[in-house]
């Protein structure tokens, strides 16, 4: 396929995709790890992706997601769509989201009305203010998790700011994705709304305090075009603009009192 | 997880699933390389595939698959059931159905009305005589597939006898999945009839007259174990006996005429 860009001077390009509504999504709850399955509307939402994707003519030769379910579910019912399921995928907990500590599992307006709105904005927007972690006992604590078993267990998180989730993701995007790309691959990255903002806030030198108000809305592909050293060259989303713009302003919703 | 192992000298297993029916074996039409979609009665037989492997306390480390849909789909409907979607998973065109040639998209019946059944026999089941091979300018030539972008183009088959299969479906045996499974990796394979014919014919040494009667019956998990050479020490199907046995005379009668 020949890849047309929007800018003149691009020379590769990247397609970022966020998960479909999950069920705590739904529920509203702080979810970070936890594993847990799409909504229906979730899936609708990766299905209408993949059909859009394909529509616009995006052809891919490798996928990278999270360990997480709800992300590699988007990238099934995506390539479910477009006929790509024969695509190497290759999966990392880098991807995964931002771990929310010992806040995971409480449903984020009862969270607000115990704590105040301002400390949720806190813990959920705060460049390097970390959640409460999880006790290292804990059930949940990742080192439990068999997924995690080829991770020495000091590299896992019981918490994390966003800083911290960026300094385990973008590691990964330099030895990985970008060197994929650099090499010619069309690809396509299915991930989470902190790991992927992560990325944006390196890709755009986003400031601490910017970044914040970064809001990335599901199941919507973010087309990102780099010059010859993967210099970021700007984004954009594929799709109908005034939807997109109605999907930001939901997510930025999520933290408020109800 | 504590590996239960049927044989008490056995220190190595594997789990082989052939996809579930597609829609062209419910056509009962030759589907070879084309790529076709698991058909409903598939999607189900997938997911009990992978609720029998989660009851049966199954858990995997590494999943390889072919690049045709049907065999992923077969995967996909299976982890949903397991929640392992997680998992690390390989495709390969050497994990590919058998190449059928100019067959592929006859209906069985069809052709052995056409051509006598005896004839159709042969082409599906000899050992070393393939069928009519594709011409190279057909459309259907995977040389035209971008799936295969990455394989020398004269490495691809424009028709398979079962020995052609064999002959492309062991080195991979041998150089990833073998080595994964002496790694002390649990495998589970999602394949197909004839890649599959082609492993057990390795394994259990078949002979070229005894592999043509050996029928794999879809979506049913069989393991193999192993000592700790890899040296096969017997295999068996899980589930209900009785089902299976019927199973395998039904993929037995696909070739006769209608």
């Amino acid at each position: 396929m020949q890849t047309v860009f929007k800018n003149a001077l691009a020379k590769y390009r990247v397609v970022f995709l966020r998960h479909g509504e999950s069920q705590w999504n739904k529920e509203n709850r702080f979810t970070g790890w936890h594993d847990v399955t799409l909504s229906q509307k979730g899936v609708e939402e990766a299905k209408a992706a993949g059909q859009l994707l394909k529509k616009e003519g995006f052809q891919f030769h490798q996928v990278y997601t999270s360990v997480l379910t709800r992300a590699i579910q988007t990238y099934n019912y995506a390539a479910e769509e477009m006929g790509c399921h024969y695509l190497p995928v290759t999966k990392s907990w880098r991807l995964n989201e931002r771990h929310y500590g010992a806040l995971q599992g409480l449903n984020k307006s009862e969270t607000a009305q115990k704590h105040g709105e301002d400390q949720v904005k806190i813990w959920r927007r705060s460049y390097d203010i970390p959640p409460p972690p999880l006790d290292p006992k804990d059930a949940r604590n990742p080192a439990n998790d068999r997924r995690y078993a080829d991770v020495p267990k000091d590299a896992l998180p019981l918490t994390e700011c966003l800083k911290d989730t960026v300094v385990r993701v973008i590691p990964y995007w330099h030895d990985h994705i970008a060197k994929d790309i650099l090499a010619g691959k069309n690809v396509l990255v299915v991930a989470h709304g902190n790991s992927l903002r992560s990325i944006v806030k390196y890709l755009d030198n986003v400031s601490e305090k910017d970044i914040l108000e970064l809001n990335i809305p599901t199941s919507v592909p973010l087309v990102y075009e780099f010059d010859s050293n993967l210099k970021s060259l700007g984004s954009y989303y594929l799709g109908d603009q005034e939807e997109i713009r109605k999907k930001m302003e939901a997510v930025a919703k999520q933290g408020a009192k109800k």
